[in-house]
């Protein structure tokens, strides 16, 4: 039974908006218990005990095991409930998804969250989430800028040779890719240049999804 | 048959050897194929044509399909080659070796890999690998060694708790944990504390196994 499985996550976090949409596909519709970003919560004690990485989203099973980390909360469900697959059917195309989903992951996804964590004036001193403190480098929130213009010229090639981010088939890398531009868009005002079709055209498909809303 | 799988890769490169040593765990020998990091090979014409983010390792299939970054090279070789499983047997198991080896990637590997090209001399301009050009930023040379600091003293904590990092079985986690310890040590000369034994009980078991030496 989904409903057994609890989902600890955040309305606003782009990462627990990667495992929502992937619930969304899926049909599935497990407990999900809210953690109040803006007070903190991710922080305190009885969090930390689930997470000691102290982030959202965390997947608890029955037996109380919790996994953290997208990806690997991905793979649980995959493996758990495999109608309508997300990561890939076979061993050529579950490496294939992998690969895209990554690749958008690191150098689009992480980059927006770069920038945003080194220029919020209320994540002073908090640069990097988990448990511990870095400071905020100015410098990166120009570079992430760079970074994320040169990912959207890059994937707009890709989808001008693809309908989704890795072939064929919708996929975690859309998922992934979604979530970064969505985000970009909210945080920096990033918006796709006019030049970029094949990108626009992507993004009015996916966005067009139910599951986008998630 | 493995030896009709190309596997391109450098000796020195620590992601190369996160497949290599996977390899060895599984005693699989592909046909390797050597890239020259130091001529810049992989910013080639035909290499660029292989693995567009100009990074070793790639694995080229016997179709041409080019699966690049480890974890979805891991995927495929997994899939392919069942026998001694290293991400995981069960839906559970996979998620928790996932969830792990990410946070090995993410707090130890990526830390070191970033203070070693935001320093060295010969990678001026080059900060972050694959086909756009960044300047280095020297603020992240010191919070780089600070968060390997980190990632050392938290995986002595958990392996306090458990013989390997996933847990009870040598997995892909243990395999990306040793490459960034070892790495670090080559890089920055760091070495484990002496308080840390949890640690160095588990890097000297790791270390003495043959896929140690791949």
């Amino acid at each position: 039974m989904p409903e057994a499985l609890r989902l600890y996550h955040a309305s606003a976090s782009p990462n627990s908006r990667r495992v929502r949409m992937f619930l969304a596909e899926k049909e599935l519709v497990l407990t999900l218990v809210p953690v109040d970003l803006g007070k903190g919560e991710q922080r305190w004690d009885a969090y930390r005990r689930i997470n000691p990485r102290q982030m959202v989203p965390t997947l608890v099973l029955e037996d109380g095991a919790a996994i953290g980390e997208v990806p690997a909360i991905w793979r649980y469900l995959e493996e758990t409930y495999p109608a309508k697959l997300l990561l890939g059917a076979t061993a050529r195309e579950k490496a294939l998804v992998s690969m895209w989903e990554r690749r958008v992951e690191l150098e689009g996804f992480a980059p927006v969250m770069e920038g945003v964590r080194n220029a919020a004036p209320g994540l002073k001193g908090r640069a990097i989430a988990g448990p511990h403190d870095y400071e905020q480098i100015p410098a990166l929130v120009d570079r992430s800028r760079l970074r994320v213009a040169n990912f959207l010229s890059d994937l707009d090639i890709r989808l001008a040779d693809a309908p989704f981010v890795a072939g064929d088939q919708f996929s975690v890398a859309d998922i992934t890719a979604l979530a970064t531009i969505d985000f970009a868009a909210k945080a920096f005002a990033t918006s796709i240049p006019e030049e970029q079709r094949a990108l626009s055209r992507w993004r009015e498909a996916v966005s067009a999804r139910p599951s986008a809303s998630a």
